[in-house]
């Protein structure tokens, strides 16, 4: 793309949680934030879609199994109008007076989903990632699981199933695939956590990386 | 951008109306699809932002002036989305078909409106035009107003401005000047019309525009 940046900027205390559905990522999010705040840290707890009043209200759209079904490029403009939105209004005003930014989701996903899930070229994915996000996290801690074992437990916590979570075990498997496939490509960013094992137990190694990441921070 | 569209397609029966607040549009937009029907053609009428039940709770987002303001990129990018839904399914099976669409709106109006207006530079608007849009009209009448005259009949029609009307008159020089530079530069398709006159000699004008145009459709 012309005229804009060439490169994502990577802060040091901006770290996301990623995974599918039912692999613990709110557990972990707590987790990791109560940690921060325990050692002292300021620290911003913050999820995707959503994150501002306005990118809340995109989240409602995109969620909303109830009206005319998005097609792949409105529901990946869509995420991305609620990132540019959450990136410029809350996580670098954070970054930039030294907090630490934890989110429940962000750019990856978009690969996971509307790249793996939906099948958009991933290169149109990295355009509207330099254009319009610029920023990256230095740590992600991607919570892997199988898609039965997360289906199954989502499938406990939430009755009424959003538009997404209402999709195929197949699109479940492309986007855990697509996930995977990005932390073999970026070993030093992305931390794969086994998420079969209790949340407790899941959210406890979480910290632990976390920690270690600190140390470097 | 790679792998996308290198080139916008042109549809002969695809007409954009373009212009600032209280040019007329609306009134143009009646009489064109009227004079369509009463030759006996299949005419699909349509607005942006909006144009299908998703697109138009997208335009609730942009125009609502209630909630956190939109940043100019988030803005953009919720265009976009809106008319990426309306382009997969409303204009172009209408166009495929052979349906003249006849559209209150269009890309011309994200040039004008994200890139004069707000700032944005238009080459990140072209980049998600290729990509995302892939279609462009053959004729786009350009009703050309003042901004104070045209802000005075919008006011006289509008008790609640939204929240783009709510701009200050700035802004819409900014707009206007926008609009005008591009139909400069494509003098072929976009047809600047004198909407300081009464509506219903611009929208007779228009008729006539259209028509000619139909010769050659």
């Amino acid at each position: 793309m012309t005229g804009v940046l060439q490169a994502l900027r990577t802060y040091p205390r901006f770290v996301t949680i990623e995974g599918g559905e039912g692999a613990g990522k709110t557990t972990v999010l707590r987790a990791l934030c109560a940690a921060l705040a325990a050692a002292g840290e300021d620290v911003v707890c913050t999820r995707e879609p959503g994150g501002t009043p306005l990118a809340e209200l995109i989240r409602g759209l995109l969620l909303d199994p109830g009206h005319e079904p998005a097609r792949p490029e409105t529901e990946l403009l869509l995420m991305f109008a609620a990132r540019a939105q959450h990136v410029q209004e809350t996580i670098v005003p954070a970054l930039e007076r030294g907090a630490w930014v934890i989110s429940d989701r962000f750019t990856d996903s978009s690969y996971a989903y509307q790249g793996g899930g939906r099948g958009i070229d991933p290169a149109r994915i990295a355009a509207l990632e330099l254009a319009f996000v610029g920023i990256a996290p230095a740590l992600t801690l991607l919570l892997d699981l199988g898609v039965a074992q997360g289906r199954a437990r989502a499938r406990t916590r939430d009755a009424f199933p959003d538009r997404i979570e209402a999709e195929q075990d197949a699109f479940f498997e492309r986007v855990r695939s697509a996930f995977l496939a990005r932390a073999e490509a970026e070993p030093l960013r992305i931390r794969v956590v086994d998420a079969t094992r209790s949340a407790d137990l899941v959210a406890a190694d979480a910290v632990q990386a976390l920690l270690a990441s600190r140390e470097a921070a």
